[in-house]
C-alpha cells in the first residue's frame, strides 16, 4: 500500500524522447511550495540539470515548487548549450504554472538517458501544456514509470507516521541503473514528505539516510554523472518535524533502502543479490572500503554468478581494498556455515554451500577480527547477461 | 629468437599437481650463484612462498642459486601449515644440490594455482631428484610452459647488447592472469641476464622497469596473492652492469613491455587489446589513476567488447577517478578521428569508429588539457566469455 503525503500533484505523458514512444516526460507540482534538500553525483562531470538544480536550491533557499524530469537523454557532456536547454525548460515550467507565481529556480531539472546528445528542448517543451494541466494527487505509478529507463520495473516505497491523531507520509520513488554503475547514466530517487521542515533540517536527515542506504549498495563505488536524491516536504500534514523526528528518520531511513534494495534487484542481469555483512571493522569508512572492493571485484561477481563459495577470491579483495587487516583473524560464513577460518580453508560442505548460493538473495558474513564496528553491504553478481546488455553496439 | 644468458640450468616435469597431468613443476639453477632483484605483491594477502621468497632474498643477501616454481597450488591461505610446506621444498632442493652447497636460503620458492588448498608437499619432493637431474641449459621452454595455469600460451621475450664485442643477453618468462585478476591467483615473471650486477643495483633497475611495464596493465589493479617479478643475474657474459647501463635498462624494459603486453593479449576471454594513452596529465601518478579507473570500469569494458564508441562512459570514468580534471578541456580519439570535443560530442563518423574498435588492438587517446605529462597503458574489453570462464563452479 502506497501512502501518497498532501501537497502534491504528479502527472506524466510520452513527448517523443525514448525511441520506444513510451512516457518519458515527468512533472510534480507543489501548488503552495515544498522545503527541498538533495545529495547529488560525487562525479566531476556533471549532467546540465545537476549544475543547474544546485545553483535553483541555492538560489531558492530550499523552496521548490516544481520538479520536471525527463528519460531518454541525460543533457550531460552538452556544453554550454547544454545548460541553456535546461534553464529554458525550467522557465517554460514556471511559465505554464504562472497562477501560483513560482520563479523559474523554483523548478527543479533532472534527465536520464543517453550521455552527449543535445536535449530536443523543443519537444519538451511542446508537451508541457497538456503535462501539467492534467497533474493530479493520484497519479503516482504513471510519475515512477515515466522516469524509468532500462529499469524493468517501478520502484516505490513509502511509510506513515502520526502524531496526536495527524498523520503524516512519505513516498519515495527511484531509477536505477546499471549493476554497479548505472547504464543510461543515472540513479534518480523523488521523496514526498508533507511534514513540516525547514529545508536545512531536512538536508541533514536526508544526508544520514543515504549514507546508510544508497551508499551502502554497490552502485557507490560508480557514482553517476545524473545521480540525484531529492527530498521535498509540503508540510500539508499540519505535524512538524520536531514531534516526529525519530519516526521521521526511520521512516526516511526503511523508504530508501528499499528503494535501494529494489534498484540492485532489478540491476542490469542480475541473478542474486548479495547482502554482505561485514563485522569487527575499525570503523564504518573501513567496513565500507571493503565491502566496496568486494563488490566491485570481476572475480567475486563471476563466482557469485556461478553460486562458485570461491572464498579465496574474497580474501584477495579484502587484501587488496587499501584497509590493513589482518589475515590470519578473517572469518567467513554463508549462511551458518563456516568457509574461511582465521584466513584459511574451513571445513565444510561444498554441495550446501552451492545449494545456498544458488537462492537469488543471500547473506555473506565476514569477520574482520579487528574492531567494533558493523556495516550492511547490498551487491549482485556479474552474468554474461550484464555484459550482452552494456556490449550492444548502440551508437 | 630467444637469446639465453649463460649461467642457468633450466628444467620441468610433471609431478601431479595439475589435475591434468601436464608439467607443473619447475626449476631452475645457477651453479656458480646469480645476484638477486624482486618485486612483489602489494596485497595484504600474501601465499607463503612469497613470504618465504622475501625472508630468503634477505637471507642470503641477494645471492640465489636455485628457482622453484610449482603450478596447480597457489600455496596461499594456508596457515602456519603453508610456510612449513614451502620451507620443506627449499630445504630439499638445497639437499639435492649439496654438491655446490647452497643453503636453503639461498633457493627461491614459487606456487600458483588454486588458493587455501594445502600443497601437497611430497608429491613435489619425490618429484625433485628426476627434475634436478635433467637441468641445461636449453630447457627454457619447458620451464615457461610447466609454471602456465589458465595461459593458452607460453609467454617469452629476450634481448641481447654488447660491450667491446663481448655479449651479454637477458630473457624473460611471464605467466598470467586473468583478465583484470590474475585468475587462479597469479602473476609470475622471471627474468634472467648474465651481466654483473649487484644485487640492490639491480632492485632499482628492476623497479623502474616494473613501474613502466607490469604497473600499466591493468591487471596493476588487482594485484594477487602471489604476484612476484624475480630478476637474477649469473655474471658469466663477464660484463659488468656499468659498462652496459643504458643498453641493459632498456633491455630490460623492453623485454617486461613485451610479457606485459603478451600476458595482457592471453587474458582471458580477451577479443580487444586496447592501448590507453592519456596524455596532457598533471603527473604519472594521475595519468595511471585515470587510465586504471577507464581500464576497470566495466561499462567501459563491456562498451569495447561491442566495438561502440560510447565515449560517454569513458568521461564519466574520468569523473569519478578521484584526479581533478576540467571535463570541459577533454578531448578523446579513436586513431585519427576525434570522438569527444571540449567534454562533449565531436562530430564522427559513428560506422568507421565501429570499424576501427572492430580491430583485435588499437589506440584510444585522451587529452585531458591540464598538465604534460604522457602514459601508456594497456587494457582490454570485458566479454560473456570472461564471465563464462570465471563463473563455473569450480570447488
Amino acid at each position: 500500500m502506497i501512502h501518497l503525503p498532501r501537497g502534491f500533484l504528479f502527472s506524466a505523458c510520452a513527448a517523443g524522447l525514448k525511441a520506444s514512444g513510451k512516457p518519458d516526460l515527468a512533472f510534480v507540482l507543489a501548488p503552495e511550495g515544498a522545503s527541498a534538500a538533495a545529495v547529488f553525483t560525487r562525479n566531476q562531470v556533471v549532467a546540465a540539470p545537476v549544475t543547474l538544480g544546485r545553483e535553483h536550491l541555492r538560489a531558492s533557499h530550499g523552496k521548490i515548487h516544481a520538479l520536471i524530469v525527463n528519460a531518454g537523454n541525460a543533457n550531460c557532456a552538452t556544453g554550454a548549450q547544454g545548460i541553456k536547454a535546461a534553464k529554458t525548460v525550467c522557465r517554460a515550467v514556471a511559465s505554464e504554472i504562472s497562477k501560483i507565481k513560482a520563479r523559474p529556480q523554483q523548478v527543479f531539472p533532472s534527465s536520464t538517458g543517453i550521455i552527449g546528445v543535445p536535449l530536443p528542448v523543443e519537444k519538451v517543451t511542446t508537451a508541457l501544456p497538456g503535462l501539467i494541466a492534467v497533474a493530479s494527487p493520484e497519479a503516482f505509478i504513471a510519475f515512477a514509470t515515466a522516469i524509468m529507463t532500462t529499469d524493468t520495473k517501478a520502484k516505490i516505497a513509502s511509510e506513515e507516521f502520526e502524531f496526536k491523531g495527524r498523520k503524516a507520509g512519505i513516498v519515495g520513488v527511484a531509477k536505477g541503473a546499471g549493476m554497479i554503475h548505472p547504464n543510461m547514466a543515472t540513479m534518480l530517487v523523488y521523496l514526498f514528505t508533507d511534514i513540516e521542515a525547514s529545508p536545512r533540517d531536512l538536508q541533514k536527515i536526508l544526508k544520514d539516510a543515504v549514507d546508510q542506504s544508497f551508499n551502502n549498495i554497490s552502485i557507490d563505488g560508480d557514482t553517476s554523472t545524473n545521480d540525484t536524491v531529492l527530498l521535498l516536504a509540503s508540510g500539508k500534514s499540519n505535524v512538524q518535524l520536531k514531534q516526529v523526528r525519530k519516526q521521521f528518520e526511520g521512516a526516511l531511513r526503511n523508504v530508501c533502502r528499499s528503494l535501494a534494495q529494489q534498484i540492485i534487484a532489478d540491476g542490469e542481469g542480475v541473478k542474486h543479490v548479495v547482502t554482505l555483512r561485514i563485522e569487527q571493522a575499525r570503523s564504518m569508512e573501513e567496513a565500507r572500503r571493503i565491502a566496496g572492493t568486494i563488490a566491485t571485484s570481476p572475480l567475486v561477481k563471476t563466482a557469485w554468478a556461478g553460486a562458485d563459495p570461491n572464498w579465496g577470491r574474497i580474501l584477495a579483495a579484502i587484501g587488496r581494498s587499501g584497509v590493513k587487516v589482518n589475515p590470519t583473524k578473517i572469518n567467513i560464513y554463508l549462511g551458518n556455515q563456516q568457509i574461511c577460518k582465521n584466513g584459511a580453508a574451513a571445513k565444510f560442505d561444498a554441495s550446501k554451500a552451492h545449494e545456498y548460493m544458488s537462492q537469488p538473495a543471500y547473506d555473506i558474513r565476514i569477520a574482520l577480527g579487528s574492531g567494533k564496528t558493523s556495516l550492511e553491504f547490498l551487491s549482485c553478481d556479474l552474468t554474461t547477461e550484464y555484459v550482452r546488455i552494456n556490449a550492444d553496439y548502440s551508437t
